[in-house]
């Protein structure tokens, strides 16, 4: 059977090398949450990209440019990083180039993998789905903050282990088997277990509880974005 | 109040610099637990090499040799790194040279640091006493496994956290949030809790059940090890 591995930051993704497994980046606040959103509000393609310069090179050619550090919208893009900016009326059939402090640079990262998913609380089932129809090897990779762990990458990573796992997934990994327990512990009321986590407490001071409840909710979207040729697309 | 931080991996240690922090290294299996029983059964000083052959070399000054890769002792070292090689009639007033697999690199990797502890289930009553006299901001470094996350090293640092933060330290990272989380599910039975870690498997295999039993038992020691000039010792 397929194994599940969780890594906690980008700077340990090299430690699980593994070439032929299918790779999820998560930054469940907010910018997998943000780009999940966005694909099941019709937009056409996305590209993470590292640094801001770059990201607000692709006006030029007709993209809208999202991104934000430190949970702010930097000058010059169009929006910053809540999902609540990917709008229908706004983004349908647009590309959209976006940059964030962690999930896009996780996303760099893991460029190379044999496959690249875009994970959230938001499209889990969706992804399950599609991962169980590849039948390799998964490892999550949360983006955690400024590369250190966080909990709200953590326990997507949990959930989405424990569902694999409930299909005969092996859990190699202690980072695995711990996500888990965290995710078993706060899954009655995940707003409630994340109330002291230091990212929610950054995000508070910008008053965005309602994207965090949004980023927190399951199964509203379905769309399994993924990357091909450098560029993140949904293959419906 | 000063707080209490967790570092689930040597490479992510620069993350947390922290000049002025009280660093306490723990590899619960089995290289902090060793080198605590050691001075508790007398060790005289010991130091932590990251190389085999320069640990070799120590035998020459008349110390002691022990160390292991991937939980198996080497050849030419007087013993590895099981607890129950430091017996009083071995390792009275001795010196240690150690090299192990991830525990002395941790060492090394925070060798800079104000003050650096060794920690272990073995001593942490000890240990906490001790980080309480220095009223300072604490960072737990697990050395994990290859400088991946591992489980026994991070309930030690839950159970440590736990403390300190019953005695008023402040949790800033969301990473000893979780490990105290972990640690309360695991401490009504740690040696089940671990039954399926990945680390305690690895050490099955060299058949070393009493060891894992030992070195899960709380408080059995009183020494708390510390680096001075680049050597451990134990200033009573």
């Amino acid at each position: 059977m397929p194994s599940v591995s969780v890594c906690f930051s980008p700077i340990l993704f090299p430690l699980f090398k593994n070439d032929d497994a299918v790779v999820v980046v998560v930054d469940v606040l907010r910018a997998t949450s943000a780009i999940v959103t966005g694909f099941d509000h019709g937009v056409n393609v996305m590209v993470a990209v590292a640094g801001i310069e770059e990201t607000l090179s692709y006006k030029d050619k007709g993209y809208l440019v999202a991104g934000e550090r430190n949970g702010e919208m930097q000058e010059g893009f169009d929006f910053g990083n809540s999902p609540f900016s990917y709008k229908p009326e706004v983004v349908k059939g647009r590309n959209v180039a976006i940059s964030t402090t962690n999930g896009t640079q996780a996303v760099v990262a893991a460029k190379d993998s044999h496959k690249l998913f875009i994970g959230a609380f938001l499209n889990i089932s969706a992804l399950c789905k599609r991962i169980l129809n590849e039948n390799r090897d998964v490892i999550v990779l949360c983006a955690g903050w400024k590369n250190k762990f966080n909990l709200e990458d953590t326990l997507f990573a949990g959930a989405l282990a424990e569902k694999l796992a409930g299909n005969g997934y092996l859990l190699n990994c202690d980072s695995a088997l711990a996500a888990i327990e965290l995710w078993k512990n706060a899954k009655p009321d995940v707003n409630a277990f994340l109330a002291t986590s230091s990212h929610r407490n950054r995000l508070k001071h910008l008053d965005l509880e309602a994207d965090i409840k949004y980023c927190l909710t399951l199964d509203l979207c379905k769309s399994v974005p993924e990357l091909e040729a450098g560029v993140l697309v949904w293959k419906d």
